[in-house]
């Protein structure tokens, strides 16, 4: 198969590993199902900070220096590093990556973010341009609400089809080399998804806005993989939740694509549904990106799984457009992950 | 030389075209000096829309179809599609780019972005994972004011420091192989830059906050390409202004690096100072990218000048950022373009 692969897509030719992986959540999500993977539980919302944002960059910069050390690096072997989060101007990501010195790409695709960060960073490390690129994602609850939906001390009441967003931040370290610390993981490929616009105008249903562009991107990496949905164990979209979850069954099978069997949901991995209240589930760009450095990769790197889609979604809106009357478009984008034998 | 050269910067093997170039601006900027190289001006400042952020959506909208059609192709042949602009969320690119249904990559980089785009977009290619790609960086007056100062209703008066935000959006189609409509332009190679910091808490004073980062980015370019100023027949900034291109050029002469022979500034070039009231000069995303999309390449091709190290800069803050007493950090990308010969 070509690198340049079908409509969307891209096949590395280098096996892009791994090197290692670090996620940092809040005390939310370190009472949660997952709690076991985390590599640090924060228990304090300000992270020892004075804002809501000023923590989301704490969690930037502790996740990444984290990562670095986890492959046996020091960060000034770092070539680039690749980052984005929700937040107006990137400046949990901006604020979190200054410290640490490395050259900086910021992205942005909402949730989605992470998807972007190891395409965008495969892609480097594929080109020969980059040895060893970071890649990482983030969020915050505090953070989030204000920016999104309501100051925390009005206490609004939360629709059922709303999420939680998750206090966090993933990171990954990837290379062309093999290195000793290295995971077995690698990225195979990607597809780089399209704005989907089902002209959805409710901001307590992500869920809605976000299903029609992981069935879109799904669909279009199955095809242009020459895959079936049971040549991967499972099919993990980033933060759908129970209502997304059902649309994008139901919206695949529509083309015939049955992807019941292999789907999971990091949003529904996240929390207990029953005993946290986070109704359809956990949102927010550090959603997949936690499950996929704790949880996820954990399975690969034990065989338990061989291969899975890694599909984190997001919701391309701001409180401006909104309150302009404008819809909320959905993207995602598709990564493929495998254990190296 | 390698591909990843000296200790930030990336040379690419591939010879990588930019088929073509598309700028499309606002009457403020139809009145400047750069007048006649400009492919469209637009009169009115909503581009027929209902509010500022659609009319910017707009301005990407017309020019990256245009740039398509001037490479030549149809929006079904460009792979991906890196864009980006200065409001929370990207909406402006992500509205912009909606439409034409390419898959997309947002970068957030503040004005800089269109270093980071031109700079992704032909990893992209090298990489062989992209053979068109679109590459595109917008900004407007109406909304940049709205989104980091007052209310234009307001009529607050501008210090003498600020700088004008360009209304409008320049776009490039590149590829790895030479097309009909070929410019004879390639980028030979590109610097991403760190992010930093100089504690400027004047955000009155972009210029101030993003000289540091440019200073940066020109004395690693050229360290890294072993190339000397004079190499170069210009080096150009992004939206400097007066007083940041004074401080970069202090700033390096510190390093014994001296540019102010080959020194130019698109924000000291895009407005006529005297007769149009913009002060310091102009700024936003839009400055480079149309500057670039209209002169600059239009002085390479027609052989005028051989190469030039082109570097946007960009104010790496938020409101909210601000707002909370952060400083206003900069960063800035050098991107080698040359006449092929």
């Amino acid at each position: 198969m070509k690198k340049m692969c079908g409509q969307q897509s891209m096949l590395f030719e280098k096996k892009i590993y791994i090197c290692s992986s670090a996620a940092i959540v809040g005390k939310k999500e370190g009472q949660g199902p997952l709690k076991k993977y985390y590599d640090q539980i924060v228990e304090d919302p300000f992270f020892a900070m004075d804002t809501w944002e000023a923590a989301e960059s704490k969690f930037v910069e502790e996740s990444t220096l984290l990562a670095v050390e986890k492959a046996g690096l020091c960060k000034e072997q770092i070539r680039y590093a690749f980052a984005g989060d929700l937040l107006g101007q990137l400046i949990a990501a901006s604020f979190g990556i200054k410290k640490l010195e490395i050259p900086f790409v910021g992205l942005y695709g909402a949730c989605s973010n992470i998807g972007l960060a190891l395409t965008m960073g495969s892609v480097t490390v594929e080109s020969g341009c980059g040895d060893y690129v970071l890649c990482a994602a983030s969020s915050h609850f505090g953070s989030a609400e204000k920016q999104f939906r309501f100051p925390l001390e009005y206490g609004n009441q939360r629709q059922q089809s709303s999420t939680w967003t998750v206090t966090g931040c993933g990171a990954f370290v990837l290379s062309g080399e093999k290195t000793k610390e290295n995971k077995q993981v690698i990225i195979k490929g990607a597809t780089i998804g399209k704005i989907i616009d089902f002209q959805i105008r409710d901001a307590q249903n992500m869920g809605a806005a976000m299903a029609p562009a992981a069935a879109s991107v799904i669909d279009q990496a199955l095809k242009d993989f020459q895959m079936k949905p049971e040549d991967f164990d499972h099919i993990v979209t980033g933060d759908l939740g129970i209502i997304g979850k059902e649309l994008l069954c139901s919206l695949l099978s529509q083309n015939n694509v049955n992807i019941e069997k292999q789907h999971l949901d990091c949003g529904m991995m996240i929390f207990d549904r029953e005993k946290q209240d986070t109704h359809s589930g956990g949102s927010g760009c550090a959603c997949s990106a936690v499950v996929l450095a704790s949880y996820l990769i954990k399975k690969i790197e034990q065989g338990e799984w061989k291969r899975i889609l890694f599909v984190p979604t997001g919701a391309m809106f701001s409180p401006t457009s909104f309150n302009e009357g404008q819809p909320v478009p959905g993207i995602a984008h598709a990564v493929w992950l495998e254990r190296e034998e």
